[in-house]
């Protein structure tokens, strides 16, 4: 995944957790709000992948505001549903079985209402409906930002339409020591994290575009 | 099953089903309108039981549109699920087969979950909830009037909550044939059905209130 | 207007209050139900205008039940929105008059959010949202079910896209006294009314299909 | 107001603009965390007036996520017209100017159903409903984060119901021109906000509660 905008000479290549400083607040808060407004006309910022292609902004993940982030959201736990349903479709043994025992119920119910003696007809129920049924959801204990930023990067790789999950200016909310738990926390997978931040942070890697618009890795 | 109102001497009863003929128009409409207002303070109807019992407003099904009456209405099927619901009590072993494959489907959910690698709950669903899931209905053909007016006995005969049906104005619809078997249907099971229609019926049984207020069986 | 169905050899024209009996309990439930069903392909009920123009289901108005007809349901509600709207545009002094006091109050309230001073915007109000504003809706007394069908016969009236009004079954409800008053009533406007009646009504002009479906005026 | 928590020895006052820097980035995160959950019975973190008197959840307007915050939304609406309504009550003759011109359409509108010939009825507007009648909202042009920040302190100062503004580390987004200048702005008025920052500040007033848990003003 790659990061462009006029002020810089190349493209940023964002493969691994990338720390983004940008020095300037003027540069720094006008390139928060093209990620904001990713995928509008006249926005100056290009997300591209190895390929070239254009990131769609449905497969940007833009997080301010950790905190009020829900993992619940209807939006969120349609995408994990419809993960999950792919997840059991890889696994035709384990589907049959969940199949298996729904046919079971739908005879059960079918049988209790012959004997009800009310003329009632069901449908099959699609596996994807299966979730929502038993109201399977995130078990989030968002115990503290950082706690409920590790729960982040978990939903965030599970979820494949995402492509690129940016934190903006978040690194004042973790110690020392929880971000580089982070950072080897991000290493281990293989979705790139984009960490914007407006000042240099001691210990650790991270590209920065100074002051004077020079870029430094 | 009683009904009174002032113009009567004594209350009529409804233990079979019962066409209650009222000759006069203003009355004929006038009580109409107090069974579509019945539970109003300013009622002059009374339904109650032998045990004098005043018949509540959820207790009474009145039907004068059969064909835009909707059996799978929510507040219908409500009722066919929680009748359902108690039916499927009444089978300890029935019901707890059903919880045994719900308990089955949770378990593979569970388990895909564990390998989708992401912390996820689920709640325990509700025996009541699976008619929901499997979206059970009646299975209405609604070919003709009279089809439809089965289909309305057969549901209200379910509906333990319903204690009285009445019809209004519906013997137009039906040729003498499908009147017989009306009754005849209606017969057979024990819950009351009142038909209030406002001229004698040829060849059946009934309690007809003449335009001179007189009360004849 | 008429309408025409496999039975009759002709047409049957519907221009004045129309009192159409059918004998036949099984065409007479099966045309209440083409008349419910009206539109559906399978459907051999035709009402055309003079034209030969088929009339559209948002042109006609059926009603079985009349205690239970809704006069300030929001679909009719929008129709006599849209009405009034017209009947505004008819008089340019009286909208003008209208629009002249809305932006007054449109000023009032610019100046006082001006004092108020926060940067506050607003639309220009359509004239149709004024009625809902004002939350104007029919004064409906429904005394009676008698006194109710004048209210829809004067509703229907107003309603220009409404083209064919049919009452299924109301005879019953009235007395002879105020079945004359209901017909000279529709008498003394222009738009169509259909009454359907299962039997022969006394003392007023009608059309009769009889059982042997011979048809006499 | 004052704010207070266990690590402090005594509260802090916040009477103008108030920056609060917490360099301890685990005593910033939970503060942040204390200040979302404001009112939650676990919850360490007193705001009180000078009174005594805890704020209240509703009193208290937490921003972190500048961007995102929508001065339009139903909530915020809701406040403004009644804050507007009140501004009204404020001026008898404005308010009975707007009521005139109501009432005068109000007698237009009655004048014409009356025309219109059906019985129709209305009921008097609040003059609350005015402003959702008109659509009044924000005029925010959400040009840049500190252009929006100046629109989110001019809403604040307007609404009475809000007691308390926090910006939650928001200094990143401004330069020092903005800074100061948001400084000036916020001291022009009376309202108490409180920008709580994770890191010192060049060049402003700032409070600092050190790695040592030391506080200098």
């Amino acid at each position: 995944m790659k990061i462009n905008f006029p002020l810089l000479e190349t493209a940023i290549e964002i493969e691994r957790p990338t720390i983004f400083v940008v020095e300037d607040t003027k540069v720094f808060s006008n390139l928060i709000k093209d990620f904001y407004q990713y995928g509008e006309t006249s926005n100056q910022l290009k997300i591209f992948e190895k390929t070239q292609r254009s990131l769609l902004v449905s497969e940007l993940m833009v997080i301010t505001d950790i905190l009020s982030f829900d993992m619940n959201s209807s939006s969120i736990l349609k995408l994990i549903y419809q993960e999950l349903a792919e997840h059991l479709n890889d696994d035709p043994e384990k589907k049959s079985n969940i199949e298996y025992y729904l046919n079971h119920i739908h005879d059960c119910l079918i049988n209790d209402s012959i004997e009800y003696d009310l003329d009632l007809i069901m449908e099959e129920p699609e596996i994807q409906d299966v979730y929502k049924f038993f109201k399977l959801k995130v078990n989030s204990m968002q115990s503290s930002i950082f706690e409920t930023t590790l729960e982040i990067i978990d939903l965030y790789k599970k979820l494949k339409k995402k492509k690129l999950l940016v934190l903006i200016n978040s690194c004042s909310y973790y110690s020392q020591e929880e971000l580089q738990e982070l950072i080897s926390y991000i290493s281990l997978q293989n979705s790139p994290v984009l960490m914007i931040e407006p000042r240099r942070i001691e210990g650790v890697e991270q590209i920065v575009l100074d002051n004077d618009f020079y870029l430094t890795n």
